[in-house]
């Protein structure tokens, strides 16, 4: 954390606690582009199993394992089914378009969450004009859509429907502990719903670096391909993937915490005048509407008092809590908020 | 014109009348690849100093035509900003996707027609993780919009906003004859505001096969080479060239009869008790949603009459008006419509 | 033909002849893209049984009938393996690499013509840095080679190594019609060694526009929707196709007067002195090497004269006879040679 | 270095030394896509200033610095000029079409050295038909040309015809490093002849993980733009950049000691009668044609004895020194192949 300021911007800002650095420190590493680096495959296959998916591969970042699956589950001149707000069509520079040369269809769901109703009509027909529809991607948490999550029991009709209409299904699962801890559901249960899972190590579960994409052995073994492909095949990987293994065992339980947190800011912002709405807080991410004035105006201010947070449109700005920012410096923002 | 029914699916259906035959059997024509056929030369410089640009290039199809202008306008890892609705989206397989690698923003214009004001919004800020907004396409008339037309007036500031930002500006211009006729304005008027035009010889005007897209001679040069790699160099290509300089000789003022036809349909249609509305027409596209049952049920039934059209949606139904449909066939078609 | 030269740069040249234009102007027409044009499928399928092929699909080039070919029998980071002379690879601007994101492994065939043991070595193993070997294109005859021609018995060891190795086999057949009527063998024959092949009507054949791709109903299924997306879809086509209908009643047993035509050629060009050598004539194409100063000197001089053709490198020299070179025409051709 | 066996398979095999650990273990880091990771801008700043470049990006590999490089140096449908062995072509999974959609031209030099000679030929005339050249890119030290060597002096006329052409000029500096220890020439020179050089931390400098581009500003934040899309912007990356910086430090100059360790196997090889040939050594790659049976034979006898080395050919096989293998496992290693 740095010292000097509150850091709401984002949860890929953590720093390796002393712990999770040792364990980097000693990992057991080999070169991973031969697959001899133990410590990156304890790290696939504990993930593998958390989710009940064959078999894993670790990436240097959630794009990247986003990307790859999207890419193994696309050809050119297809179309992928997605929320207008998803991180794979918004921040990922297009890469639906540049990796997989497929297209988009985009839907408006209810703060970023899909269902089987807005999906279906937009399955393009078998016809010379059309794209071919092949794959839904989901996001859970909904990072645009303020951190809204999706309960296994809204999944299951999209995996129907997916299931029915030959189309494959994959999660952007960037903050998907979060979502788990926030549901209750059971990650084993993923497992039979989609043909592909990427899980983010750098956010909330606070290692430095790294995503694992999660699918069928033959998925993953198409997956490590097109990963050397794109570059992100790492040697000695081992010593990131020792903080991604630190991180299952010791920073999951705790994103409660960083819920609370969430919603303790919430519930102070709705208190003010500056403030004119806060989305429902479901995770570790608080979105809000500005009263008057613009959103950087707002975030100046905040700033000023040494609280950093973003704006996510030119009325709204976004905190996101995580292990570096202690219930103590809640506190100290809780009270910039109240003070500001 | 197929004798045996009313064809209103489409106004490429039409076939070469007499005096457009004659004219494609006595064409000159020469080895286009080595830019040897005088018939296709003269053609692309018509329509270029038509529309007052530099040059022109033949293509087989508006599909080629708007795919080489979107990938002379674009980079990998661009975004094309369009209608939800565009025909350069919708119906040509992803190709934005496919062959320029580039991302989509879409926007949602009244039937089609896009403004400043929805524009600028979305075009993207210098940013790492988003695509460079580099091109707005715009559609006269729009297919899906029911042939609503855009004015010279309505898209100077569009224009504007494309200048001032460093975007390119491409129309698609597959029935852009259909929109002069309709708003009366100049065609050289065009000229000063986009930096391609995509125009369609086998629509309205009745030419059998053939697009040209319209550049500055550096855009048209790169234009050509990327023609080649599609595949779309063709030999003595003069003959379909000839149709088209044929067509716009003898069939652009008659659009406006075409477009009267069309509102004679709406007429009658409106009159009918299973037509819940039917969309202003503009030019020769009629749209109209049916008032109980499935747009697929109106068709079949007038199907059975001899009246052959196409729906649009589950609820819509599209008309298209054109050379081939007489007056005395609008006719037939109309008591059809109000005898159902 | 040009009145004014004598035009030996390429069989592409040629315009069609009075029977076959009146056969275009009679033809029956449809909307094609609405398969509806059954002049365009009489084509398609006169072909298809031509070459015992299942199905066939009409294009405005040969660069796009094999870029689809290509395209159809390869996915992103496979290797396509062919002659480095290949016109797939070194004048279709890079499509292999454009259009179907394929990487390319460059063999040097004996005048372009491959061999099971030169192919098998050049197969990558499975292996996570090498792209996937999927394909292998020949070409017949290989217009590089100087009209070098594959017997159907050449081809059955490679098409039985391909099948082994589990590699797909297309042939480039932009002038197969020439290897036909040198070899003997028959067009049958091919339907069983080759998952695509592309003929080309307006080369030798005498056609002004066009090509056919062949394969399985399946495979031309997949490359119908390909060529909506390269814009090859055309509407009233069978103009056309009319004339590939009747090049091929009557324009395939005269391809052997081009073949004796060009050994008149090549015969005169070894007895001068400014020839260094001649390769040998299979077909209708003539490559020599100049004595002395470059090819280019020698292409002026001869244009001078009258006789019109190309450098094919500094020191090389092609000629291509067709259709629109008459027996007199050859006669001069040989005086302008002889004494130039 | 793993401890059962002398591992000669490749030199990314090695391990973090103490000090390197140390290094890593205390390196101040900070979110790299946000630009905060002190560490990872000392490395690229400082490599940099090595090669006389404006800027650095840290990368996961080699292959992604490369692909980069080459991506922002051509355009969909150019050519890039390279040896037929380059690394770039031939172990990166065809990338170069892949990731940029451009052809190759491929040339034979002399142990993968390419000269001004060579190039020249290659480089497309504007022509319809062929892809544009735009890049050549050179590889120094050419792995598969057995560690061979380009000088300064080698590359400036190389640059000289780039310049005069017009293309770009690229180097993969995979083992950069062991050409500047074996030339004698001074890193700061290669800025002025290369547009862009990937420079890697994993080979024989003995970092873990790692790469990085070099280029001008706007090269690199064109570059810094793609590596996002790649999937390649790491979150808390200084860990592993700690690493390059101190590999720079104290790993460059014992180099020279794996060129030495090089010869001594090579001069132990050539004396024994199961090695035919011997490539000169020239940096820390050793490899030899075996005089019977295969080279997999060969390799297995060496395995069987506690040396793994890798075949490159059915009759040759590499081995490369490193710094994992002290001189006294050199004089095993030399041991064991004299007395096999």
């Amino acid at each position: 954390m740095n010292s000097s300021f509150l850091d709401f911007r984002s949860d890929t800002v953590t720093k390796p606690t002393a712990g999770m650095l040792d364990a980097m420190m000693s990992a057991k590493v080999g070169d991973d582009v031969f697959g001899e680096d133990e410590t990156v495959q304890k790290l696939e296959n504990k993930l593998a199993a958390t989710f009940n998916m064959e078999a894993g591969l670790f990436c240097p970042s959630g794009t990247m394992t986003n990307q790859i699956g999207i890419k193994c589950f696309t050809q050119p001149m297809d179309e992928v089914i997605c929320d207008q707000t998803a991180h794979v069509y918004r921040y990922e520079i297009g890469g639906i378009a540049y990796h997989s040369a497929a297209s988009v269809r985009l839907l408006y769901g209810e703060r970023g969450i899909l269902t089987p109703e807005l999906i279906e009509p937009e399955i393009n027909e078998d016809n010379i004009h059309y794209p071919n529809s092949s794959l839904v991607v989901l996001e859970n948490t909904v990072n645009k859509g303020g951190g809204s999550c999706y309960t296994l029991a809204q999944i299951a009709p999209i995996h129907h429907l997916c299931n029915i209409k030959g189309l494959k299904l994959h999660l952007d699962g960037a903050r998907i502990f979060n979502a788990l801890v926030a549901t209750g559901d059971d990650a084993h249960g993923y497992g039979k719903y989609f043909d592909g899972i990427s899980v983010c190590l750098s956010k909330g579960l606070g290692a430095p670096v790294g995503s694992v994409l999660l699918g069928s052995k033959e998925t993953i073994k198409k997956a490590r391909k097109i990963r050397k492909a794109f570059g992100g095949g790492m040697r000695q990987a081992g010593f990131l993937a020792a903080a991604g293994n630190y991180a299952l065992d010791h920073h999951v339980e705790r994103l409660k915490d960083d819920h609370k947190h969430a919603k303790a800011l919430a519930d102070a912002l709705i208190s003010t005048n500056y403030v004119l709405s806060v989305m429902p807080v479901e995770t570790n991410i608080v979105v809000f509407e500005v009263a008057k004035g613009t959103a950087e105006q707002v975030v100046n201010r905040l700033k000023e008092k040494g609280l950093h947070c973003n704006t996510t449109s030119a009325s709204t700005v976004r905190l996101v809590t995580h292990l570096d920012l202690s219930p103590a410096m809640i506190d100290q923002a809780v009270e910039i908020i109240l003070h500001l």
